[in-house]
C-alpha cells in the first residue's frame, strides 16, 4: 500500500485523484488530506478515506472544525513530510503550491504535481532539488504525454511539441474577444478542469505555463519547445528525436488517465476511464500552428520564462488576479494579457535563488494588479 | 565499428540500407554483399564497400563471376555465420530469405529482419530462436513503430494497431478493381518500394503478412493485432496499453528511418532523411476501418496465419506466383485472391516445425498455383 497525501484534495484534480484511489483500494491508504475553504467536501472525504493527516483554511488559522473525524490537523509542510507518506499529489493552485511542493522534494517523497504554477514560479528551486534526486511524477496531460514519450529513451531529443486545443475561442473573430462573457470562456470544448485553469485555456496563458513546465521538468531548451493546435485533445503531446522520429501519447481527454499513470509508475494498471478508444472512430486528428496574435498570454508566459528571476512569479500572480477579475466580470477577456503585461513591465525582478523573493514578487504583482485594475 | 552483411543489397532494402551505411562511414564495416540477380548493381556495390564476402545467383551456381572485387563467393548462409559479421540484414525477397534468417539467429547474429515472408513461412521455427536468446531487430515500418513504441513499456499491452495507407485503390470502386493495370498497381500513394511487395499492398496482402509478423515478434494474440486505414502513412502504427493510453510512432514514409533505427539500436543518430518534419504542416491525420469486401487477400492472410502449419508456406508462394503473373498481364488483379485461396484450399497442412517441411509446402504451393492458373 502506498502512502498518499492529495493537497488540494477538494479540487478538480483532488477529486479525480480519490475517484482513481477509490477503484484501487488494495493499492493506496490516504494518509493525508488537504482542501482549503471547501469544509463541506473535506469532511465527506474525510468521512470516506479515514486520513490520519488533515489540514484546511480553518485549521491552519489554528482551529479544529468539527467532522474531520480522528484526523490531527496539521499544516500542508507537516503533511508531506509525514513518515507515512509516500507520495504526495500536490494540487494546491497557486502560489500556495509552491512551499509545499519544496518540502515534500526535500522530504524525498513521489511527488505527483499537478500544480504547475509551483514550477512557473519556483521552477530553479524544483530544479535544484530534482538535480539532487528528488523525483516529480508529472500530472498535467501534456507533461504527461511527454514523459511517456520518454520512458525507455535515452538523451537525443530534438524537440517536444506540446498540443493545446486552442480553447472556445479558436475560430472566434479576435475583434470579438473583448466582449465574450465567463460563461463563454468557461465552457472548454475538451477538458472539464477548475475554472482558472480553464479561462487560462481559453487565454492560452495555460500552454504557456506548459512550456514552462516542460522547460524544467525535462531540462528542455526553449527554442526546442514547440506548441501545437490539436483541437481533438486525442494527442496530448510529442516528442521528436534527432532521427526524424517523433513518438506521441494518445487518450480520452480525461484527467484520471495521467493521474492514475502518476500514482502507479512504472506499472500501467487497468483503467476505468479509457477503455472503448477507438482511433477510427475518432477519424481525424488535425494539427495547426498557432496564431500568436489570437494568444497574446502565451507570448508574455515565454517572455517572463526566458526573462527569467521573479518575472514568472509576477506573471502567475497577475494572472490569478486578472482571470479572477475576469470571472466576476470586472475585467473583460482581453483586459487579462493587458492587465498581466502591465504588471510584468512595472516588476523589477529579483534573482529567484529563495522562496521568500518568490513569495515577495507575487505578494507585490498581487497588489499591482488589483491596484492597477482600480479594484 | 559493426560488422555488417545484407542479404538482398541489391533490392530495394538493401540499397537503402547502403545508402544509411554511407552516411555514417565510421560506423560500419560492410563485412558481406549477397544479391542475386543484379550481377551489375552488385559489382558497383562492391567496388564501393569492400566486402570480404560476396554471395550471387552465380556464386551459388558454382561459378565466380569477374568484377567482386577480391571478396570471397560464400553461401548465404556462410556469410551469416561467419565471425567478423556482428548484424545481418535480411531483405531476401520470398523463401529463400527463411534459411539464412535461420541460420543467422542460430548464429546469435543481431538480425535486422525486413523479409516478412521469413516470418510468415517459418513464424515458430523463427519464434523459437527468439525465446532461446536471438534478437530480432525489426525493419518493417510497421513492426518498426511497434518496437518503438514498446520500448521502455512493460508487459501491459492491450492491443498493437497497425496502420495502413490502403494503397492505390483505397477509393476505387470494387467493380473496377478487375480491370486495373500493374502501372496502377505500382503506383503506390505514400511509399516507394520493389515491385512485389507494392503489389501486395494495393491487394493489403501486406498488411496480413504484418499482423503475422507483429504475432510474432511480440507475441501477441490474433485478437490484439487490429489494422486501420490511414492513408498519410505518417503514423506507422500504435500501441495500446491496458490503461487505456496509446503510443504513436511518426515518420516521414522512408525506409530509411527505420533501417537506421535499427542498425543503430538503441541508440538514435541525427538522420539526414528525417529532418523538416513539421505536424503543423501535415495538418491532418485520418483513421478509418478495414473495409474487408474490398480486401479479401488481407482475410486469406489471417486464416491461413491462424490454421497454422504449413498453410502460411502455402499462402506466400501462392502470392508470389500470382503477383508475378499479374505484373506479367497473365492474371487479373482480383484473380490474386482467386488464386491464392484456391492453392490455399487445396493445400494439406503438415506441421511446420522444420524448415523441409515448409519449403515441401512452398515449393508444392508455387507449382500448384501455377498450374491453376494454366501458366
Amino acid at each position: 500500500m502506498k502512502g498518499i497525501a492529495i493537497l488540494g484534495s477538494t479540487g478538480s484534480i483532488g477529486c479525480q485523484t480519490l475517484e482513481v484511489i477509490r477503484s484501487f483500494p488494495q493499492h493506496f491508504s490516504v494518509v493525508g488530506l488537504g482542501g482549503w475553504r471547501n469544509l463541506a467536501l473535506l469532511r465527506k472525504q474525510v468521512e470516506e478515506f479515514h486520513p490520519a493527516l488533515v489540514s484546511c483554511q480553518e485549521t491552519e488559522r489554528g482551529s479544529a472544525p468539527p467532522g474531520l473525524g480522528n484526523a490531527t490537523t496539521v499544516t500542508l509542510e507537516e503533511m508531506v513530510s509525514h513518515p507515512q507518506v509516500d507520495l504526495v499529489v500536490m494540487a494546491v493552485a497557486g502560489p500556495a503550491g509552491l512551499l509545499p511542493t519544496l518540502q515534500a522534494l526535500r522530504s524525498r517523497k513521489l511527488v505527483a504535481l499537478a500544480s504547475k504554477e509551483a514550477l512557473v514560479m519556483g521552477g530553479q528551486l524544483i530544479a535544484q532539488e530534482m538535480e539532487a534526486g528528488a523525483t516529480i511524477l508529472p500530472v498535467d496531460s501534456e507533461a504527461s504525454a511527454i514523459w511517456q514519450c520518454l520512458r525507455g529513451e535515452g538523451q537525443e531529443v530534438a524537440r517536444l511539441i506540446i498540443t493545446a486545443s486552442g480553447g472556445p475561442f479558436r475560430k472566434r473573430p479576435i475583434s470579438e474577444l473583448a466582449s465574450v462573457t465567463p460563461e463563454e470562456a468557461l465552457n472548454h470544448p475538451t477538458w472539464r478542469m477548475g475554472k482558472k485553469i480553464t479561462v487560462d485555456s481559453a487565454t492560452l496563458m495555460n500552454k504557456g505555463f506548459e512550456v514552462i513546465e516542460a522547460h524544467w521538468l525535462f531540462q528542455t531548451p526553449w527554442d526546442r519547445i514547440q506548441v501545437a493546435l490539436h483541437p481533438q485533445s486525442i494527442v496530448h503531446s510529442l516528442v521528436e528525436f534527432q532521427d526524424g522520429t517523433l513518438k506521441a501519447q494518445l487518450a480520452a481527454p480525461d484527467m484520471r488517465l495521467p493521474i492514475q499513470y502518476a500514482l502507479f509508475y512504472p506499472k500501467r494498471m487497468p483503467s476505468q476511464w479509457g477503455n472503448g478508444f477507438d482511433i477510427t472512430r475518432i477519424g481525424q486528428l488535425s494539427f495547426e500552428s498557432l496564431n500568436r496574435e489570437r494568444y497574446p498570454c502565451f507570448d508574455l508566459a515565454l517572455e517572463a520564462a526566458q526573462a527569467g528571476g521573479t518575472y514568472p512569479a509576477a506573471l502567475c500572480a497577475a494572472d490569478e488576479v486578472a482571470v479572477g477579475l475576469f470571472l466576476e466580470r470586472k475585467l473583460g477577456f482581453t483586459e487579462i494579457p493587458t492587465l498581466v503585461q502591465k504588471v510584468v513591465d512595472e516588476h523589477r525582478s529579483g534573482s529567484a535563488t529563495s522562496l521568500e523573493q518568490i513569495m515577495d514578487a507575487d505578494a507585490w504583482a498581487r497588489r499591482r494588479a488589483l491596484e492597477m485594475a482600480g479594484a
